[in-house]
């Protein structure tokens, strides 16, 4: 039983010593949560044109990947949530670098991350789906390039004041399942809302994959600029007004 | 019982000059977390309208709605739970006056930017849906004004109750999770009911956006009149019946 | 503000006086719990014949009742899980009897407090639809009773071992949410099956209602006698091979 | 590494001794919480196929079994998490039996009672449904059997990382509800996007049901191979990279 236990720390070691930097092994996991939630969130906007040979969107479409995207982003928060902060989107780590919240090398990673696993889920859906167009984002008719801006921006800053109220700051004690569930719903509704009009990214890393596989990169920058400008802007929000920093180190058992 | 109300009103006062700016950060993030809620869920009504050229609603379209409206108030709820109470919703803040939960002049203030949020989002909408329509609530055929009523005090009832239940009474310790889960739940469920006869407002701020920005006042007031007394009639009972007062005050440390 | 304290403690103390009884607390928070679960349950079923003219059931209008049912449920047991044990269901009350966890008396309470809650629902439903039909449940084309009948008895066994695993076995500390999501999900998931072939209640209380303002006891039985056995079923099985007494008082610190 | 495990298996099968009937139970729960996963599950479909008469899967129908399953699952988790770890999967039993966390012996025993679970849901639901076909699983038009076959993976991959980031990794303390949850929507989130092209089985307890009912076993090592594949390189790359171990035992009392 000893020896056991004896044998099991040096292996975890080595792994450590392999790794050896946390923000490494944060990268990975935030890879990996990005292909999941991509995997299944575009798989879904791909199963709806498999299922209606591309008909336009329905409103039951529209229920099938808002519900995708909910559910995977939930999973992809709650994976990673303990590994590296769960960003999964490059706009949440930008609008965490902005308040503070993660440095700017770390972030660097972060994206990186993030764009492999969705270039890597899209790569993965295009084998499975048997050589199908990978979807990439576009306007509906009647929606201008600036309304689409503004939607991102105002979605986005719901997205990241999401993940600052539920999940960044201290105030809250059970992070573990409301940050998870507020973010992944607080997408599925807006997608609900702005699918129908721009597809409602409030994630560059969502666009990126499909726009790279399909190389499609027209209006790829408003996927890019809106959730940036909206996540940065929550970021800004949250940190200034409601943040709750505490002013000095808690004593053992003096405060709450 | 009427001493006790004016008593308990001139300490919440006297509180919030000490703490003084809390009020106002309160209310800024009932404005925010409204337009977040109204944003999505109006925003759904519209890609309803915009999928389907507007037609009638089908069962398919009452889902996309309500789903739109459980997430964003969970969300809603969930952001401004630790800052606000997370009311989101002048019923509520009605209601929790009149069980005497909140101060009249917090009360009047959350009001305020419960409404403003609400036009806000709409505003909003009307720009980045490139000026469609934002659609009032109206009865469906066959409805009339004070079924329409009854639908919104039973349904107001409910949801207010379940705010009294699951977030204002203090036996419940996990109100982090259940609380916006049960809260954005009953609307939800509403919705797959009450929507289908006359829009399902449960929310005086949700009709009040569209009503101002629209400039369509008609059957308005049932919108208001149906909530506030469901929701007060929750306060009420709740309060009476169920609600557990400690019967002394906490020492510091001396209890869990 | 030690006078305030003190009045409020008098109100209180009075309002005890006068109910008196737990029990009837409980039966009441019962009533009132199924009186929500109902109204949305059953008005989503009137809300797709609106809307469809009394249409046959689509898939889309399973899923807009099971959304409703698995919402509505989830806030029935959420809302009353700490004053009754959100049983919410005769089914439930009476496998809990079986296992020995409530008492005769009070079952019978919670019994006639569903029922009438039910009932309630119904008649609400009835006004505020502008009196359209309360649906009855009925068994599909093809179907017969004793399908129907085992239906019944194995999605109620699902649903009350649900009950016995998340929220009376004391092996389980975060009782607050998971029982309700279970036992709302479990509902919902079975009448996305169920639902299809014969209405899928799991339920007593629920075709009592309908059955009761409209007057149409066909087949009723079969929606008391499958919970009933399926529910009384799931009380044994769980109580004698699962449930975890503990054999005596735990000592502080000698037990985890 | 080879001597590690293999003492490793050595002690759980000594512990097992020691406790002995836990097996059992545990066996047990995963037959109750597999069959009342499969009956909504399956049940789902043929609900889908009786209300369309055997019509090709539209959106809706993909919604309704995508939420049946997510529902059912998580229930299937949570009911069965605190007596055998809620696997409800040989995939995941698999995964778990290749990162060290499950003995052999009781892997086998879980996949039986996984097995036989599968196979009485879908003998009830012949019988309740009155002798409709139970659908076995089946590739889509155009998608081949490498293209299931890497879908496979890849989904049971991302199911079998979310049980161990959720359920298995030491880290998380709050299992009881995110758990679940991230099970139950990773699975929801893939039938969304797998379901249209190959059924999206990411179990194989799950087509092996119907498939033996049926008796049409076409394509059926797809749902084996490609989730018992996921599933174990889940299990490889958690375990080696995230897992957190602690680097001795705790001492009783000594630690939290």
């Amino acid at each position: 039983m000893r020896n056991f236990i004896i044998i099991e720390r040096i292996r975890i070691g080595r792994v450590e010593d392999d790794f050896h930097s946390n923000a490494f092994k944060a990268a990975l996991a935030e890879f990996i949560s990005t292909l999941i939630f991509v995997f299944a969130g575009q798989g879904s906007t791909m199963a709806y044109n498999k299922l209606t040979s591309n008909a336009p969107t329905s409103p039951a479409g529209l229920i099938a990947v808002a519900l995708a995207h909910a559910f995977g982003l939930f999973v992809g928060v709650a994976v990673s949530a303990n590994i590296s902060g769960g960003h999964v989107n490059p706009a949440v780590t930008f609008g965490a670098f902005i308040g503070g919240n993660i440095s700017l090398l770390r972030g660097i990673l972060y994206w990186i991350a993030q764009l492999l696993g969705s270039t890597v889920a899209c790569l993965l859906l295009k084998y499975t789906t048997h050589h199908m167009t990978v979807s990439v984002f576009t306007l509906s008719p009647g929606v201008t390039v600036w309304n689409a801006f503004v939607f991102e921006i105002v979605m986005t800053f719901a997205l990241v004041y999401t993940v600052y109220a539920t999940a960044i700051d201290p105030k809250k004690g059970d992070v573990g399942v409301i940050a998870p569930l507020a973010i992944g719903f607080v997408l599925g509704a807006n997608i609900l809302a702005g699918g129908a009009f721009e597809g409602a990214a409030l994630n560059p890393a969502v666009p990126f994959g499909p726009a790279l596989v399909s190389w499609n990169w027209y209006h790829h920058w408003v996927y890019w600029a809106g959730p940036l400008i909206g996540g940065g802007l929550a970021g800004i929000v949250y940190e200034l007004i409601f943040m709750s920093h505490s002013t000095h180190e808690p004593l053992p058992g003096g405060e709450f």
